[in-house]
């Protein structure tokens, strides 16, 4: 594999890094199979039985609410012959059914029906459950983790379960989602999402609703100032008072979640910044900023008052990362009558959209021989760089 | 490669043998370029100049009836600059001419003309026939094998010329024919074909009109002792009077007919058990049990009075094998006058593309990292085990 | 890699060479990233601004007429984090700006504008041109070379200029272009180009018009003589005046141009030999024989008085080669007054056509294990034999 070292600080990686299929399977080792994956939201898993299938590269897990209320993650892989055992991306179910040999398991994973075969050999039933992964669910947003010992949640819980206090994500529901095949390895994808110089004239609508690339001038500072206090006044806490972005990652930080303000007249994302659904969760109106959450290496979310947005990426290959974006409302609103997709939507369908092109192009040129590493700038593209670094740490395996 | 040592006995196979390109190489020089591949019907090659093309992985070979009446196996590949010489999947020619620059070669692969090449250079034309894979034929079933020295033939053909007697498979005709890729290692294939364990819900139509699945009590036994009884009264050997499959294969058996018996009121392998097809070959009724017969790596055959069903297996690659299910019936019987289709295909085009979506699953779980070898069942999978032990042992090199 | 040592004299060249991923590595660097590859025509690129995209295996250049009137060919990679630049494949521009940040490169890839990263990091803005391939114009025709030092152009720029000069390409314009994905090895598509052989049946159309199968006898000799005498007498050079092919390559030659008669009552390689078009460049008549050039590895082209057409190879894979096949005629011609594309491409777009479908079938022969390097014809396929030679000596580096 290509040297870890030969990597010039301040610079964007070397070719391999986004192109070669051994680094993308260590990449799958040190990060995908290591850290926090976002599988999907409380919402969607209520009630007992109730599961959605997450499919990290080739991996395949039913992550499903267990009679007991907790979540499990269980590998989709029968312990028989290996048959995937449930096809369906989401679901309910009372147990789980081998469609080959109806080896049978419950919903916390434990073999309930082998047709006498731990009888016949003498093997002890508990040692053929299916293979369970690491589960957390922290403020109506779940997780999972392929890693045996992966790294403590605590942290993350608490930021989110802090800051999500009031968003009400547990009590919401999924009102669209939208799937892409993006082409591009996902490390150009986070890159993307971790500087807003490209939004200028990347992203129309996002900078009219957000400061992320305002000038910090004296006129632009009092505006924030003000926005930012009218927050505060309300009992919100904004953690990030400037323009810019706030910074994340950095080595040992995997996760971030803060508040900041939005540009007056937009009292949410959308494209003409009213309210596109009714308040939230404990919301008691609108006009709340925007609330945005990082979790490495698959997860960010936006959300405002109205609606959250979320962002699941899996990786598929060293040129392939597929993209899940899911829009919420609260569980009480019904469609038609207290939101239509036609405002939902645009704000972060085009916003998303605009970015996979984006990534796709940069792919595309990194593949040529002529690629040479570039300089980020330090200024704008700080958390690229804090996100190279980041990775790197990851992948020599000094923790993260 | 893989250790070979690695593989638990009495489970099934570890990751790798099911989905490395390298294990997946040392299969097709181990099993399909050492065995007998089956190839197609005498009745598609009943007179000189009949040919069909048969391709296994990269392989293309042409099976024609040379002039002498007997079948050559030809390599699809001009000994001029390499071109693929024939298109056609099947046909009739007089010779075979390479469309590139005209060298033509008779109906045994001799060269017949190459524009004076031979002449120019002083070589012998005999150097530059066509090369030859083995072929043979038996019972009306026609083989070929890629190696230098296969296995001898001799035991094969004596078992399915004298059970095959008198089913008259060299006068049939070809009534219909289905192609499918299937997503699957082949021996996830063959794994799925030598157990009936699935069939108790995988195959509706399949278990009510055979015994594979039932129960071995006392009214089963009666009944399936006066069905027996019944056949062996008419002539009929009945090799297998158990329920359950016969045991097959094993180390140095790569091949086994026997004839069993169908349930009461199954004339034949039809979804309501009535003949769909007058009786084949020196047949004077119906309701003779099905005859069956396996070649591996890529042949099995159900046979009933009135008609009967091939299956021939091609590897693609370690995630793709290539099926086609044929249906024979005397080559007397119209179409439209003595069947239909609509009755004719059923049974097995069911029971064929239930088992092509069981193995895809099969393959799917074992993509997953989770996937362990998983223990077999020694009395219902005891042919599936028999199947991996003589896989390994042709994978050692130690014969088969 | 297959040791080159291995491939017998006068045969085709071993498998490996037409199938391998590592072969076909190891072709682009000697011979795809050495030589010159034909990019298009000056007249696609007749004044500052217009450009055109030309992608050779995952390569991507900008060929550009820069502000100087020089013509560049510029990586289209962005020197910050790689985006690809340029999506289109042709057109006209100012300035190439990416997409990504906007930063900013002249015409000739001088970076204008980095929003200041070069002061944020003292960096000399020089370093951060777009990087720079080769290129060089003959007699209307654009070639690009990706080696630091590649081989002088001098040579082929004489032979194009002075064969070239009353056809006048640089006046020309594109009337017509196809494009071609070909599954078969860049040498397959070269092998079919060096010999005729295959002519005879496989390019009805072509043999009618030329000498290139002709038996060299007394009376096509005497009626190729009376043709080659008419175009001297009128001051074209013929410097091919016998039937067959002329001879190319050689080591050390990897161009070459000529002119040779065509068939009485075929004034332009036409259908029915009539005229397409109006003469072309200082042309005061049709009838003036075939000018063909050849320009290794990705070039070659036949002229008549009335229109001109060039094929250009670039390389995808071991199994596939890009092909785009144009059709020229003189810049003030207008389209259904003065030539119509109906008359004007069958006879190439048939020839070239054919050409593909021999390719890809020589290419599917080639992939069977049976294959094995055949032999080529010494007075048929003396090119060919010429050809391999040339390419083994680029490959063992000693020049070429």
């Amino acid at each position: 594999m290509t040297s870890l070292a030969a990597t010039p600080h301040g610079r964007s990686l070397p070719r391999s890094y986004y192109v070669d299929e051994d680094v993308f399977a260590a990449d799958l080792d040190a990060v995908w199979r290591r850290y926090w994956l976002f599988a999907g939201h409380t919402c969607e898993l209520a009630a007992p039985g109730d599961f959605l299938v997450i499919e990290p590269a080739d991996e395949s897990l039913i992550v499903v609410r267990a009679d007991d209320g907790r979540l499990r993650a269980l590998h989709n892989t029968c312990r028989h012959r290996g048959s995937r055992i449930c096809d369906e991306p989401a679901g309910k179910a009372k147990r789980f059914v081998c469609p080959y040999h109806q080896w049978t398991y419950a919903l916390d994973g434990s073999l309930q029906a082998c047709g006498g075969v731990d009888l016949e050999l003498g093997i002890d039933r508990g040692e053929l459950s299916l293979r369970e992964a690491h589960v957390e669910e922290a403020a109506g947003l779940v997780f999972v983790s392929l890693a045996e010992d992966p790294p403590p949640f605590a942290g993350a819980r608490g930021d989110l379960e802090r800051m999500f206090d009031r968003q009400g994500l547990d009590r919401a529901k999924v009102a669209a989602r939208r799937g892409y095949a993006v082409c591009a390895n996902w490390k150009l994808v986070w890159a993307n999402n971790r500087e807003c110089w490209h939004c200028h004239v990347g992203h129309p609508e996002y900078i009219r609703a957000n400061y992320d690339t305002a000038r910090d001038n004296a006129q632009a500072r009092a505006e924030l100032d003000a926005r930012v206090a009218a927050l505060q006044d309300r009992g919100f806490a904004v953690d990030h008072p400037d323009v810019g972005l706030s910074a994340f990652p950095s080595p040992g930080r995997w996760w971030s979640v803060n508040r900041t303000a939005t540009v007056p007249g937009f009292q949410t994302e959308s494209v003409d910044g009213l309210p596109v659904a009714p308040p939230m969760g404990s919301h008691d109106g609108h006009d709340t900023g925007t609330l945005r959450a990082r979790v490495l290496p698959g997860f960010w979310c936006h959300a405002s008052a109205d609606h959250a947005v979320t962002t699941r990426l899996l990786p598929v290959g060293p040129l392939e990362t597929k993209v899940e974006v899911t829009w919420l409302v609260d569980a009480r609103a019904g469609e038609g009558r207290d939101y239509d997709l036609d405002r939902l939507l645009p704000f972060w369908q085009q916003t998303s959209e605009q970015d996979w092109a984006l990534c796709e192009r940069n792919q595309r040129g990194i593949l040529s021989s002529a690629y040479l590493p570039g300089p980020y700038s330090p200024s704008r593209e700080a958390n690229v760089i804090a996100f190279d670094d980041w990775y790197l740490v990851a992948m020599n395996g000094r923790g993260g």
